[in-house]
C-alpha cells in the first residue's frame, strides 16, 4: 500500500470522458481544464510552526477537482496514480 | 455539489454587458478591466500558523469584483465557474 | 457601493493639473511621479498570523499620494476608480 | 556510519527492474517516474520557529517513494546512497 | 504636510557638493556612493505579525545616508522629496 | 583564531583521496561528488523567531560532508578553510 | 559620527597586504577571497517578529572577516568605510 507523507494526497485519475455525437467519439476540447479523481489515501498532514500538524482537508473516497499540470504521476502495482499536495486540490465533488 | 477547498471561493462569472449606441452593439473597450460574478460557494477558509482557520471574506450570494486573470476555469453539470482565492477578490459590490 | 476586501482600498485618482506658462497648457513633465487621489472605501483589512486583523492606515476622506503603475483600475457607475493595497500607499496629504 | 543532519534522510536506492518480454531485457520506459529506495539513516529532524524539533515521517527500514531528481547522490565505502530531505520524500510503500 | 504611511520616512535630498580644486569645479567622482539628506516625517511604522507597531528608527531632523538608488522621488508644493523604507536607511550621522 | 558568525561552521576540508590501479595515480571520477572535511569551530547558532539561539548540530572535530560547491574559501594563516552554514552540512561521519 | 541603522555595521576596511618575494612586490594572487576590517561602529540590531531587538553579534574593535562582494561602500571625513549587515560577516578574527 502506498501511505502518503505530509500533506501529500494520493489520487486515482478519472478519464476524461470523450464526447459522442451521433455515435462519434469526439476529442476533448477542455484538455486544459481541471481533472477529477479519486482519493485513496491521504497523508497525516503538514507541521504548522508551532508543531501542531493539520490533516489534508480531504478523505479517503471523497472526488476531488484538481488543476491539471499539479502532482506527481506515480505508478504502482500496475495501477497508475497521481501524488498530490493538498493545497492544490480545488475542489470536493459531493 | 462543487464544495471549494480552504481559502477558495467559486464565482459564477457575470457576462460583461455589450454596450450599445442607438441599438448598434459595441464590443466593450474595456476587456482588460476586472469582471464581476456570483459567489456560489465558499471554502472553510486557510489555516494561519497557529492552527486557527480564517474564514473567507464574502459569503454565498455575494456579488464579488475580481481580476480578470486570476482564477481556474472549472466546467460542472453544463455551467461554466471560476475558482479564486479570497485573496484575489478584490470588492464587494452592494 | 464597492466594498472593497481585505487590506485593499479604493481612491478616486485626482486628475494631474497641466502646468500653464502664460496661458499657453503644458503637458505635465513628471508623468513618472506618484499621483495623488482621495480615498472613498476602505477594506477591514489584512489578517496578521495570530488571527487579528489590521486596520489600514488611512480612512475615508483622506487624501494619498501613491505610486502610479500601482493598484487596479475598476470602473463602477460610469466612474473610474483604482484599488490599492493598503501598503501601496505612500503618504497621506493634509 | 553516516548520519544525515537536521531533516535529511539517507536512501539506499533501488534499481529499476528492466521488463523482460519473452527473455528479452526491455529497459524501462518510464525513466522519468519516481524511484524507491530504503531508508538506511534519518537526522534528528528540523528546527521549528518555536524552537522544537520535528522528527521526520518515516524511519530506517521504510520504503520509500521518492521524486528522481530530487536528492544528493553520496558515495560511502563503496556504497552509493541519496541523502534527502524529508518534504522530498513522497510516500512510504508498506 | 506630508504624513508617509507605514514604514516609511520623508527625506530632503541633500545636493551633493561638488568639489573644487583651484577653483575650478569638478564633477563628483562619485556618483554612485549613498547620499545624505534631512529626515522631514516619518511613518507610524510597521506592524508586525504579533500586531504591534514598531517606530522608525529615525526621527524628524535627523541626517541620513541612504543609498542612491533606493527611494520614491516625490514632489509637493515646489520641494521635492524623497520617501524611503526605514530598512533602506543606511546610517545617522551624528 | 577564527570565530565563525551565526549559524557558519568552520571546516578543513580533506583532499580527496587519488585511486591507484596497480601504482598509477588515476584522477578521480567523482569530481562532483560531495565532500568530507574536519570541523574547527563552531558559530553560536542562528536566532530564531522567538529570539533563541539554536546551536549548531555539529562540534568541534567532527568529520562532515558537504555539497562541493556550498562555502566560502578562507585563508587564515597559511592554511586554507571552509566556511558553511550549519544547513549545508549534509551529514556526519562517525 | 556614522551611526548604522538596523542590523548594520560598519567597517574600515584593511587593506589585502601584497605579498614579496626577494623584494619584489606581487599582486595578490587571491583577489576574489573574503576581506577583513576593523568594526568601527554597530547598529542596535533587527527587530524580530516578537518585537524583540537582537543586537548584532560583533562589536566596536573587532576585526572581522566578510565576503568582497557584501556592503555598500560610504566616504565619511574624508575616509572610506564599508557597511554591511551583520548576517554577512563570516567570521571574527581573535
Amino acid at each position: 500500500m502506498l501511505k502518503p507523507l505530509g500533506d501529500r494526497v494520493i489520487v486515482e485519475v478519472e478519464e476524461a470522458k470523450e464526447k459522442t455525437v451521433g455515435g462519434i467519439v469526439l476529442a476533448s476540447n477542455a484538455k486544459e481544464k481541471p481533472q477529477t479523481g479519486k482519493v485513496v489515501a491521504v497523508g497525516d498532514g503538514r507541521v504548522l510552526d508551532n508543531g501542531k500538524q493539520v490533516a489534508p482537508s480531504v478523505k479517503k473516497g471523497d472526488t476531488v477537482l484538481f488543476d491539471k499540470y499539479s502532482g506527481t504521476s506515480v505508478d504502482y502495482e500496475g495501477q497508475s496514480y497521481l501524488v498530490l499536495h493538498d493545497k492544490d486540490l480545488v475542489a470536493v465533488i459531493d
